[in-house]
């Protein structure tokens, strides 16, 4: 640890260290304290400041709410030849993952494509490092998840949605995956509320007030309706999300997840569905052909000057390898203090 | 048949037998004019002009191009327990997807979930009616296909997506299917070169000219680079559409099958994939409490006065299997010229 300027620089085995203990301190099992704090610190090194450290400090406020269960401890079953179920038992969604993946992917590579259904999960994280996990055992991946129905149909004004990310990997030998998360709102809720606790008005479309109109204020924002990207076609994805991650699997729907929460403000608790597929399956002895195809979709992408999607984010994480994380010291301070 | 005004009404039974005439004289073998015809019906039932009996002009192109063989024989090929893939053999796509789909419905029901590769056929119709096949069956469908290389991806300024439709259709008992099918590009092609002919203007949002700068010509659009739709979200899922319909099941992308037309102007010739679950695999017992949420969820949509996505295409099937279709007296006789 060392400071510059405002912030502290920690390393990325500090800052796990520090997680886990927070996680331990407020009744964590260790499994859990693990595979949270993997997640966060995996937020923080590529500079997903939203899904850092400052997580912590939710998932804290989530067990005090005592609606978590932190020591849960997950529940696989086999559903069929290329389903399984994940059932987190009202614990946090990231040791239901890392407990279903290794069958998730003995199923994709045995049967060419495979679903996991993650259920009765408490979720706060990005979708991101779950599909990199698929691909990084060379399988393509693909997952999504309702939230709390903060968001309005296009074409409508009053919230059903959530803000339902989609995530997707695709396996590259030798490099990063090339991997896209994003919510199908206009914007992610969190930078809302950024605005809202600094006083900034927000573009115009991104969301409704709780009168159905539009509006640049973002607390009146966050009692209205968030709106989806990309009109009638994020809306559509939005439905999508509730139905493949929710009615699909037996789990709740954004607006139920709402209704459970009943105000306790803890992080939102449904379902995920995830997909992978084996690429070596579909392709046989045409594998290395198709990756070179893939390679030179990228290059006509990036040889224009276009990034690829999460390029920002692996240029941070070399970055962060290198040199630690920077952290804001009063960010630091408030960590610390769920130490005690 | 009968005309009203400019129009000429003919029943669905006409029009059907219109479009088998057409084919059948341009050398598509029973098979291939069956599966055409009806998705052409279709097109033009739900009022999807652009997919409906103007069409044919296009087909009988594509077929006077020789590039496309009209008497194709799809062959189905078993790859992994979750997997088949059907080569369209240089035919059109309609034939090979019928052709698999009592196959992939299989799988989807004995794996609970499965896909299926379309490969080397020529494409030119709309996604839709097949997910609704699919959702025809009681399984959840999802389909995508590249097309040519018309696309900028978000950041550059030069084409290397095809419009990358992604359709998806949700079986609801006793009800037309929650679908969608959309362009991931900001606008479909036709759209464009239905400006250019009529001299109207684009909006800016919609495309590059040649040069890389925004152009409200639609005819330098055409010759420039079309944009996605939702910004980076949407560049991110052309890629995607790339990566799973084109270099996983092994066939072209976008850029290739633009390089293979070689400015023919044929159908664009590419894969295509396609997914299927099973909701009663995954849901057991709880399939109807998985039905009935999906249900929640579009009452909360339509509830508030927002449509669903596909619903004007159901009232206009609905108007048209009572009185018919009405086709425009010149496209009329210009298909009517195709008999000759």
């Amino acid at each position: 640890m060392s400071e510059a300027g405002a912030d502290v620089i920690l390393s990325l085995d500090e800052l796990d260290s520090l997680a886990r203990e927070v996680l331990l301190r407020h009744g964590a099992s260790p499994a859990h304290a693990d595979a949270i704090a993997r997640v966060i610190v995996q937020g923080q090194r590529d500079e997903c400041h939203s899904h850092g450290i400052y997580r912590l400090i939710g998932c804290v406020r989530s067990i005090r709410s005592g609606k978590v269960d932190p020591r849960a401890e997950p529940a696989l079953r086999d559903i069929a030849p290329g389903l399984l179920a994940v059932d987190a038992n009202h614990g946090f969604s990231l040791l239901a993952f890392e407990t279903g993946l290794p069958r998730l992917a003995d199923k994709a590579r045995s049967q060419g494509i495979a679903a996991m259904a993650i259920n009765r999960c408490f979720h706060f994280s990005a979708l991101w490092p779950e599909v990199e996990a698929i691909a990084a055992l060379g399988l393509v991946g693909l997952a999504m998840n309702p939230s709390h129905s903060w968001v309005a149909p296009e074409g409508g004004k009053r919230p059903v949605f959530g803000t339902n990310p989609i995530a997707f990997a695709w396996p590259r030998p030798g490099s990063n995956p090339f991997v896209f998360d994003f919510a199908t709102s206009a914007i992610a809720r969190g930078d809302i509320e950024l605005h809202a606790r600094e006083g900034k008005p927000i573009p115009e479309h991104w969301a409704f007030d709780s009168d159905g109109m539009p509006t640049t204020d973002a607390r009146a924002a966050l009692d209205g309706a968030m709106r989806t990207f990309g009109g009638h076609k994020g809306s559509a994805l939005a439905a999508m999300v509730e139905l493949l991650a929710g009615a699909l699997i037996g789990d709740l729907i954004s607006m139920e997840s709402q209704a459970f929460d009943a105000g306790a403000g803890a992080s939102p608790y449904h379902g995920e569905l995830v997909i992978a597929i084996d690429p070596r399956r579909f392709l046989g002895d045409d594998y290395r052909a198709g990756q070179a195809r893939a390679e030179k979709l990228f290059e006509a992408v990036t040889g224009q000057g276009a990034r690829l999607p999460s390029q920002r984010r692996f240029e941070a994480r070399s970055r962060s390898e290198r040199n630690g994380v920077r952290i804001p010291a009063q960010l630091h301070r408030d960590v610390m203090a769920l130490r005690a």
